[in-house]
């Protein structure tokens, strides 16, 4: 199918302002927060408003083979959305604003162009609670949470997207519309298709509305924000912690690099000596914060912490979590670049992987740094470097983590996905039989691949 | 492949005294809690122990068409494992026992044999709670809880089992070992083929070992049974309990009918005007529970609560669950059999449900009751006779209220599962793109069909 036919039919589905074609029009699209720039512009893009016009779109491109790669706000960290073919359709889902909260069952019904944290905003209006904040979640939307699972600081007490996805509107790639899941709380009937779109990066179908659990939301939260002088006494407090009694709503991990970076830029007056920083957040009804707090000061001080902060103001708190915010630019001091990541361990393996952050920098004669979520097992190994020598030593030391972070039972991707950045690293956590059914379910849904093609599979290697 | 040649094939791979194949023998097997037998007997029983040897079985059944039925103890609700086929081969997975807890990253790993109580005792003797309890927690096993996505009292603050797996090994019907997921409590690469496996009622493949997530005990419960004398009422205050702040652990829903013949048998001294009856428990902190328990007891008064029991003793407890236990067998009484089922709808809906059921009793001219598992909008709706016509108008009228819950957004299943019991009304829940996805999922992973065959699918209807 040509680009003029492409447009024109386009613009039959979706009205002519809602198609771009001009190449100087593109760039604006051609954006992921990741490598900042697509390889290939897409031949056009389009902003349908209606599971109709999207059914229609997908019907003229599975017709006629157009790959179609389906944007948010181009907030992935993996690559997620890189479009790689010649002749790619980019279908933004920012006209799909739907936001409604129903206070009776404790759902929202949302279009997927949402912005997170506008959803967050509308909950609280009710006394309600949408708990999923990743990083991004002032400007990524909803619909790119659903595509990635995303994650983020709370998810250690109260887990990723897929955890409050209750229902989804889907276009399937031939056209087809479906409705899985709904407002029920309880619903077994069938295979779960619901999780089996969540998370799926696209690869499957357009998700056009989304239906998310909400909960009540909690009656108040503390921070606080631990020091340790010891690496390995800091990650061991962190899988006490989680075996305490006590779930931290949030619990994040810095290690010395991050610290002083941090303070190089914020001057927050960390002792020169800490080698490790947790900055914890427990929540819940107000009677149980001071014991919630005092637990947690318990385990760390058994463990040797040499300075615990307990934030008594909103001065105070801002100050933990700024600390937290800054630290991915504060590292940009450090070193011209960097391999970084999203593995995760179990949290009893804490210990072991930050020592093998640690290890792999001297041996490969490059700077680390750690931080990530800690209460969950989901790190960010950062791996840094000044020039090509050290970014080649830096790539080496970034696989060697990955493959050592599978050894001992972790994941290769705990919150990013693994968009066009990681397929290459899928076998090293799933075998032929499991790669084969990923694979086949992609084969059923999408028979002519025309969904975000190169996405989750390594085409050189598995197909 | 004849009787002869697999028994001794059978015999090879588990040894002999694990397997049987004598008919008097097999009777042991044939079992099952809804149906109460099996429409055919298996032609042999075998109890493998190891992922090798369930392999080496599902090998040689594929490669001769042997229909296969997974069993833990056949306490399954909706003819989930009934064999349909002569010929079929019965898998018991009993001895599979594995139990281990793993403190330090809040796991357990379990074989599918082991029965849930077990798992839920070792856990707290770490401290440590795993939720589900589907009333048969006593004596089910985690494999058919896996297998159904099994619920219970207390999913409607901890979710139902699927939020507990972390991993499975399974084996595919092909023989392949496959293990999905792991100890990681995030996880985000590739499809979701854990929550795929979750649920599908043996259809797909043998689960032969779990990882479940665990969670910390919480410090304290309280029970209360709250009475009113109006219907609408009681409904009402379920959902408005639900948005106000107290997520109860447990809240059961009895009406009038239930609560006689439980009154009948248990002479708990109910006033003899009450119209329904909720069993709530609140559970946290300790700190918390008086506070959990005013505001729900707030709640039930403004809706005209008559009596509101809050239990002070174990022996006041113990007499709050007693009512629900014996529901059903008190139930019994009333009349000689009853189509039930376990549907449920979005929690603001409950109100219209319950009056649903007496209206098409009255339509109906036959006796209904009305109980479940309110707080997360799953019902268990009675619809009774005594006589064969009688019989005929519940069945009519128990399919009408299917309609019906589906039409308001519920699901015709929200925790026994579809089973063989209910395949006919998947086609209520889910249009043909949708059901031609599930079904295509069950042709890529079972090619031969011989897994679990007329289990989910109507094959009249849909193949």
């Amino acid at each position: 199918m040509n680009k003029e036919a492409l447009v024109k039919s386009l613009q039959e589905i979706a009205g002519k302002e809602h198609v771009v074609f001009a190449e100087e029009d593109l760039v604006c699209y051609a954006f992921n927060a990741r490598s900042r720039r697509m390889s290939t512009p897409p031949v056009a893009a389009v902003s349908p408003a209606t599971a109709r016009e999207v059914s229609q779109i997908l019907a003229l491109a599975n017709e006629h083979g157009v790959p179609v790669m389906v944007q948010g706000r181009g907030s992935c960290l993996a690559d997620n959305l890189t479009i790689e073919r010649p002749g790619s359709l980019l279908l933004s889902m920012n006209r799909f604003l739907k936001l409604e909260i129903d206070p009776d069952t404790l759902t929202a019904v949302v279009g997927p162009g949402v912005i997170t944290h506008d959803i967050k905003k509308a909950a609280e209006r009710h006394g309600l609670f949408y708990p999923p904040d990743p990083a991004s979640f002032t400007y990524c939307t909803i619909g790119g949470n659903v595509a990635t699972d995303a994650g983020g600081l709370q998810c250690v007490k109260y887990g990723t997207t897929k955890q409050y996805v209750a229902g989804l509107e889907i276009v399937l790639p031939d056209g087809r519309i479906i409705r899985t899941g709904g407002k029920c709380i309880k619903d077994v009937a069938g295979y779960n298709l619901t999780q089996l779109f969540v998370g799926s990066e696209g690869t499957l179908g357009v998700v056009t509305e989304i239906i998310l659990k909400l909960i009540p939301l909690p009656e108040g939260k503390k921070a606080m924000l631990v020091l340790f002088d010891n690496l390995e006494n800091a990650a061991r407090a962190i899988s006490r912690i989680m075996i305490s009694g006590v779930t931290p709503s949030v619990m994040e991990y810095m290690d010395e690099v991050i610290i002083d970076a941090v303070e190089d830029v914020a001057h927050l007056g960390f002792p020169s000596h800490a080698q490790a920083m947790l900055l914890i957040e427990v929540d819940g009804a107000l009677s149980t914060l001071a014991s919630q707090v005092e637990i947690v000061s318990d385990v760390c001080n058994r463990l040797g912490a040499i300075e615990i902060r307990v934030a008594n103001s909103s001065k105070e708190t801002e100050n933990v979590w700024m600390a937290r915010r800054i630290c991915m630019q504060a590292l940009t001091r450090k070193a011209k670049g960097r391999f970084s990541g999203d593995p995760a361990a179990p949290i009893d393996k804490l210990a072991d992987c930050v020592l093998k952050v640690k290890d792999l920098g001297l041996k490969h004669s490059i700077i680390t740094a750690c931080y990530g979520h800690a209460g969950d097992g989901n790190m960010h190994p950062c791996f840094l470097f000044n020039n090509d020598a050290e970014k080649e030593r830096a790539r080496q030391a970034s696989g060697e983590f990955y493959e050592f972070v599978v050894s001992i039972g972790g994941t290769v991707s705990a919150e990013h996905g693994i968009g066009h950045e990681k397929p290459h690293y899928m076998h090293l956590q799933f075998g032929d039989a499991q790669m084969d059914i990923m694979k086949g379910i992609k084969r059923l849904i999408d028979p002519m691949g025309i969904m975000n093609p190169g996405c989750l599979f390594d085409e050189a290697r598995h197909e």
